[in-house]
């Protein structure tokens, strides 16, 4: 029995965010036809500074592979103190006709891969075909993921952008303009930035009802990443009151 | 960042049964109080003839370790269709400071030596201490393993064992004489061998009630092994009436 073991430049070599949104398309209808086995993930929350690390675990029939994934995210000093990132990522994939263990990988590069890819089905499968603008509350390394992704299902004439901090916001411009040669507004407030939308991307902590009900125009698609787990907001509630509503699964996203 | 790779061999090479007894001490005592959060563990069970899969978490603050156990078993076929045994086991550990992935090791052994150094544990708290013979009734891998360990907190003089299976129960015999140089009888019957003992000890897959009230002398140790999840059965019921239970987790031993 031999493993196979693949660090983070391995996994960006082999696999290309294409791929990923088709696997990923793939991976919904398998879950929501009843092909996929996924028991409620696990977390462990670490004292303060420290955040948490999370088991993610799934069974797809259709492979016959079992994964398994840890992700810790949330631990502010990793990088000065510790000289490691704030969050990280393995994976492990089991041959399910005889659980063994077929491959260890870094999971990092695919944790942001994934999540960019399931912004891009939703808006290749929800969103007005005549979109052309984005909006991205949040500059971060997932707000470029999802420009990355939703790049590959639309052509994306322009991106409104808006965060707290001034030099993040010029650094996601520069950097995006550089990668993707989209042109990116500062956008000077996020009201400014939303009434500008027809895809409404978001990927913030959650601290809050970061975008209003008033500033949103009908028929923009809202593509809401930061709020991953209870107690996060980024959408003021009256949003969902004449939204339509899609998500994976529902029972992660009820109490 | 790097992360410390071994494999089954290289873990036997660097532990020895006293240690383990030791760790599962101590691990015993972090655990009653209050120093671990152990989230319940997760289980994808496969369709049949194969077995399932379990994924174990925990964290123990006193040396911020956090541990992730994957653990499979009961896949008759492995053996002689893919060449690979019936039960394998992964564990990973995180340095709890920053989630770090620091170590991806074989669990197979461990959870053998782990589960064997847990009989050896309550026999040194809880046996009499003029206890000499020791009854199994099981004699595979983890029936080795209780001798293995409980020979380290005690004198074992005799060993009364017994299988369903003549020639399994001869090449125990064989092998502890051998391995250990405790003599060990054959018994005639699952009661001849109970009622001989100081210790009984019971690793059987508890398929029903193997060893009855009756034939349990008043002051006997007994470490039930088999009986690891919800519908397996060792002992008679009866016998709990009169009994100290003691158990590690009380949580995952009711309903």
């Amino acid at each position: 029995m031999k493993t196979l073991l693949l660090n983070k430049e391995d996994v960006g070599g082999l696999i290309s965010m294409k791929e990923v949104i088709g696997t990923v398309e793939e991976a919904y209808k398998a879950f929501n036809s009843g092909q996929v086995i996924q028991p409620p993930y696990t977390c462990i929350h670490l004292p303060p500074p420290r955040g948490e690390i999370d088991f993610k675990l799934g069974y797809c029939e259709a492979n016959e592979i079992i994964s398994m994934k840890s992700s810790s995210g949330g631990f502010p000093n990793n990088p000065t103190e510790h000289g490691v990132p704030s969050g990280m990522g393995t994976i492990l994939l089991f041959d399910a006709r005889t659980c063994a263990l077929i491959c260890v990988m870094d999971g990092s590069l695919l944790t942001g891969l994934r999540t960019g890819a399931a912004g891009a089905v939703s808006v290749k499968a929800l969103a007005r075909t005549n979109a052309k603008t984005i909006t991205s509350i949040g500059t971060g390394n997932q707000a470029r993921m999802q420009i990355r992704a939703i790049r590959e299902v639309m052509t994306i004439e322009a991106i409104h952008a808006w965060d707290h901090h001034p030099q993040t916001l010029a650094r996601y411009k520069a950097d995006i303009e550089r990668e993707f040669g989209i042109p990116v507004v500062m956008a000077r407030s996020k009201q400014d930035a939303v009434e500008q939308a027809d895809i409404l991307v978001t990927t913030t902590r959650g601290k809050g009802s970061l975008v209003e009900a008033d500033w949103v125009r009908p028929g923009t698609h809202i593509v809401a990443i930061g709020t991953d787990t209870q107690g996060k907001q980024e959408l003021e509630p009256e949003i969902f009151r004449n939204a339509k509503i899609v998500n994976d699964s529902i029972a992660q996203c009820v109490e």
